[in-house]
């Protein structure tokens, strides 16, 4: 599975940094997508995490490929011209305080990668210490880069 | 490369195939938002297919990677009590032909897969071909199972 992560990792590099939009809407629509598919493992992974479902190896870990998979995309979709496209709840910052947005991005993504790590370790201490620091990554940029 | 699809085919079995979701509008955002990403990556494929823009096999694998993870996804999400919740675009006909909905799906998907290796082979005419025959797939399933 270290295999997946890599290659997945790999994969999206090779996406050109340019969106390939038709119009700016659909790059809002795009990364909301993005975001709503991550947002929906991560709470997963959440649930297990916050013993509110059984904790599951297998199935920690299938959701953290995901979530990881997912993690690389949403960045390819904040170009110029999407800043008020849509129904867009991204602040002027975004744009504004673009390497500021650039490495809270780069955070998350490594966090997600630790996340990985820990679904698959079988061991739910390590995945619940994990969580806490990915999700606070999330909360990192929703707080500076997201309206309400 | 091929590890990765094989990986993400495996993980994304893995998962349970009763979807996780709190409301059922959550299913239907989550489900919509998987063939967003999906779409929006299946068609730059199709950009390069039909010659809008050249044809770079990296890139094209790269897409059909993501695509391969997508296809996988949505399908978790068409559980009972979801045919009439939010803005779904689902027919009746998912749920009362499900044999039929999940045959189109396993079709996609496995078309999908062939879009990979075509992807990959850094032939245009291979991905051409191929990328018809997919499209082909996802038509199937808009005109049986999607309102317009």
């Amino acid at each position: 599975m270290k295999k997946l992560v890599l290659a997945a990792l790999v994969a999206a590099a090779a996406l050109p940094a340019a969106a390939q939009f038709q119009k700016p809407e659909d790059a809002v629509k795009y990364r909301q997508s993005a975001f709503t598919v991550m947002g929906a493992h991560f709470g997963r992974l959440g649930a297990m995490a916050n013993g509110r479902v059984p904790f599951d190896a297998a199935q920690a870990s299938a959701n953290a490929d995901i979530v990881a998979v997912m993690a690389k995309l949403p960045f390819t979709a904040f170009g110029e011209g999407t800043d008020k496209a849509g129904n867009t709840k991204a602040k002027p910052e975004v744009w504004s305080q673009a390497d500021k947005f650039k490495a809270g991005a780069t955070k998350m993504q490594d966090e997600v990668a630790k996340l990985q790590a820990a679904a698959k370790s079988g061991n739910l201490d390590q995945l619940k210490a994990q969580f806490g620091a990915a999700a606070q990554s999330c909360k990192a940029c929703h707080d500076n880069f997201r309206k309400e």
